[in-house]
């Protein structure tokens, strides 16, 4: 296992949504995933309750039929975002533009999303239909930490990935495939991952922190 | 502005929910609020939207009304677990003690809630009632990946800090008591923020990673 000489400041800025420069072709060791999951469940959960499962896909077949279910949700999402961007590009072209190429990178992860070496399913127990916005925030708040202490744990160790969901358009396909019991688990991202094409990645081009944040007050 | 000279798998590893051991009577500066922030802007957000805020409060008065609140929401959440916990001490006696010492320290933070002398509350544009949960995994998967970098950045930074979010039982209320415009806009939670009395945190105990990872199905 090989660490990148990164300072915590430095992963968290550098954690990037890598799709285009993951090495598809590197296989990547289970015990590193094994260190990053240990790493995750370090991450707060409601209650202490630690009701949080990982399904890591690796066989070929399962994440073949992955890859087909995620790409059924992401022509169906890419079709609702058409007027949204037609509406940004009216308004705001140059943020318009950004988007583009996001989603031209997206399109390229959606078609080899099956070719990723690892891809991890963060799960935790209750479904999350018919919530109150309290009890929401207590199941997404015990899955969603762990699963992003996961991809900056992969990240010290050069290994990238993204945070996807839209697969979850078709949530029990997933689950049957992979034998997830829907019922009583709900999956709350998909997360490919693989060795990346270089250790170098730079900081996201952000809106000013001034612009979001509120002192005493919105 | 100091940051401890600790390594990214050291910083994952104990960011520990601190509510015993938070100094209130030292102030935080502002900048460090500020980095910590633009940190947590590189998380991912879904579409690259970066729809998020974040309401910083030091204001005392501010922190009353917020520590008010938040101490409804406790005692409401504290009821709710009492059946949940006497079930829990009958099947598992051992993890109903680690358990009730959560809610022993919780009880002390929900107490002095309103002395930290910074509550955080990330927001996101939107509101999560009546989503798929396609939609709210979008819509938590916005927020919550950058407020635990928050978290990440503050521990780097020798700031001890707490995710909790039962004030949501009342988020109408804190969305008043702070112009937050809640018919547009969800809090997912409430971050109370301090230097802590000590640098040395040692990570929580977990259960096994075996026991919560399945390879290749559940």
């Amino acid at each position: 296992m090989t660490l990148l000489n990164l300072t915590p400041d430095e992963v968290l800025a550098t954690t990037r949504s890598v799709r285009k420069r993951l090495d598809f072709s590197r296989p990547v060791e289970p015990e590193i995933i094994r260190e990053c999951l240990e790493l995750a469940l370090q991450a707060p959960t409601g209650g202490n309750r630690q009701q949080w499962h990982f399904v890591v896909v690796t066989d070929a077949a399962k994440r073949q039929a992955i890859g087909d279910i995620y790409r059924r949700g992401w022509a169906l999402y890419r079709a609702q975002q058409q007027p949204v961007m037609e509406k940004l590009a009216a308004r705001y072209p140059e943020r318009a533009q950004t988007q583009m190429r996001v989603l031209s990178s997206a399109d390229y992860l959606a078609e080899h999303m099956h070719e990723a070496p690892v891809l991890l399913i963060p799960c935790i127990a209750g479904r999350a239909e018919g919530l109150s916005v309290a009890e929401q925030a207590g199941l997404w708040g015990s899955i969603l930490p762990a699963a992003w202490s996961f991809m900056l744990a992969a990240r010290a160790r050069g290994l990238g990935s993204s945070w996807t969901s839209v697969h979850l358009l078709f949530e029990r396909d997933a689950a049957e495939a992979l034998g997830i019991p829907y019922e009583r688990v709900t999956q709350a991202a998909l997360i490919p991952v693989a060795y990346t094409d270089t250790p170098t990645f730079a900081p996201a081009k952000r809106e000013p922190v001034e612009s979001v944040t509120h002192w005493d007050g919105w």
